[in-house]
């Protein structure tokens, strides 16, 4: 693993985002090789899993065994999602550096995705800060340029969003576009009102390439000084509904732009390349997706 | 075709470097419905095809009377290439509004591509200009990013070009990455470049998407002020030793993207999305990428 200097944090979401968006089950064993893998290739901080209900996410189920497991991996910050304090507390006990939790700006989204109101789920967040050993808590404002459900989201309530969870104690805010409806002029802006907002608590990018536009933001994001993004490796995830609507931004092509600007990753393609091996036969049959990993 | 004001001219060359660069020929018949449909869907602007030699590029033998079927069409610029004076001579025969002449910063490419060093065909161009009923003559540098033969090429050496190219009577120089070598930081450098050296003749980005930067590439460039890009429906001419390598960037996405910035193209993505359907007849079995084709 590269020790080296970096301007950019790459976030791998594929053993999380991922692997709760396509119906196998990834087997225990090979989560462990791939995370493994993952991190040998020079990734510096994994979301390993999700600590939600396995009757609600079955390919999670493991995520206790495989964050500690990850947690033996020398330099790698483990990081996991939880829905709530309880799911805060599983990951405590895990042993994981981070926690990150999700908080939908759309009121809507957040009922059908957590079963709370946003300003419930700003409460779990304060709760889980408060908690013994509480990790440093990252949250992802969801359906921060668009909701499928609600349509426009304002800008205004994203903001406000963004500073009351500052102000319960979250560590970093970062904004996500799950369902790939942002654009570069909307990122631009938004980044950029962000950190005028929360400062150096301003948090991750995280796109999906849904319409194929998720480098595009990836760029207007970096203009308005973002430093971390989130990325699957083979954009794993897609929609099984919109063929070709891929899931989270892919981590190899991500790794090209960011290395062709000339900012460092840390990480090597070759052995990023390598990994999505381990993906595959993790998930036989999977579409991966990527133009780096498919001329590997 | 809407008739109303754009912000972005979106230039499909599809019909010429598309077709160029696949196998199959597309019968002259469905190229006629096709560049139709796609005038229709709001396209202002279609490079219709490339007056080379026949034996060099049977794609391209019906060009002249693709370019003729093409002049009826009402309020459409008919674009056609020419690598020479002698190509130039048949696309003004067969009234095209403005010829495209490739013009290699790369020596190696040059000489590979068109049989003559860079300096020839600034001559060619000079020539071209000078003809009687010479309609504008536009050019795109190619390798402008960097060569697949030469690896790194001079931003001075290209800007250099440029000039000279601008001097001998091109009304717009271009930078065209053909091989998807470009990013978005030099992207933006380059183009910022061309403006100051060149002013109001700097002319379109061409980028293909063989490393799937091509929209982060298109970002780059409106930051720079560049307001006409190629694109060809479907990403045609993908490279067949690197699958998953498109060709150019997809005319589909790159309308989403300008549009969803509020960025006006005059052109509807529905009858655009729709016109795939004759590409797909005209070229059986052929891979058509894009995001959003896929979904329609």
């Amino acid at each position: 693993m590269s020790a080296g200097q970096i301007d950019i944090l790459v976030s791998e979401v594929g053993p999380r985002d991922g692997l709760q968006n396509v119906k196998r089950v990834m087997p225990t064993a090979i989560k462990h090789r791939w995370i493994a893998a993952l991190a040998a290739a020079g990734l510096r901080e994994i979301e390993v899993g999700s600590f939600v209900s396995p009757k609600l996410l079955p390919q999670m189920a493991d995520t206790d065994e495989v964050a500690r497991e990850a947690r033996k991996i020398d330099g790698l910050t483990v990081l996991a999602l939880a829905p709530n304090v309880k799911g805060a507390e599983r990951g405590i006990a895990a042993g994981v550096h981070k926690l990150s939790f999700p908080v939908s700006a759309s009121r809507a989204h957040s009922l059908a995705n957590i079963r709370m109101t946003p300003e419930e789920a700003i409460e779990q967040v304060r709760q889980a800060c408060q908690l013994g050993n509480a990790p440093p808590v990252e949250v992802g404002i969801s359906t921060a340029f668009g909701c499928t459900i609600e349509g426009e989201v304002s800008e205004d309530r994203v903001m406000q969003l963004a500073a009351k969870l500052a102000a319960a104690g979250a560590t970093s805010v970062g904004l996500s576009d799950s369902t790939g409806m942002a654009n570069p002029a909307q990122v631009k802006l938004m980044f950029t009102r962000l950190y005028r907002e929360i400062g150096d608590r301003a948090g991750a990018a995280h796109f999906h390439n849904t319409r194929g536009q998720g480098l595009a933001n990836v760029v207007a994001a970096l203009d308005a000084g973002v430093t971390t993004f989130d990325a699957s490796q083979g954009g794993l995830g897609g929609c099984p509904y919109a063929p070709g609507a891929t899931g989270n931004i892919v981590t190899e092509d991500l790794v090209w732009l960011l290395e062709s600007m000339g900012l460092r990753t840390g990480i090597d393609l070759d052995r990023l390349i390598a990994a999505r091996a381990i993906l595959a036969e993790g998930l036989p049959g999977e579409p991966l997706y990527g133009h780096l990993g498919k001329q590997a």
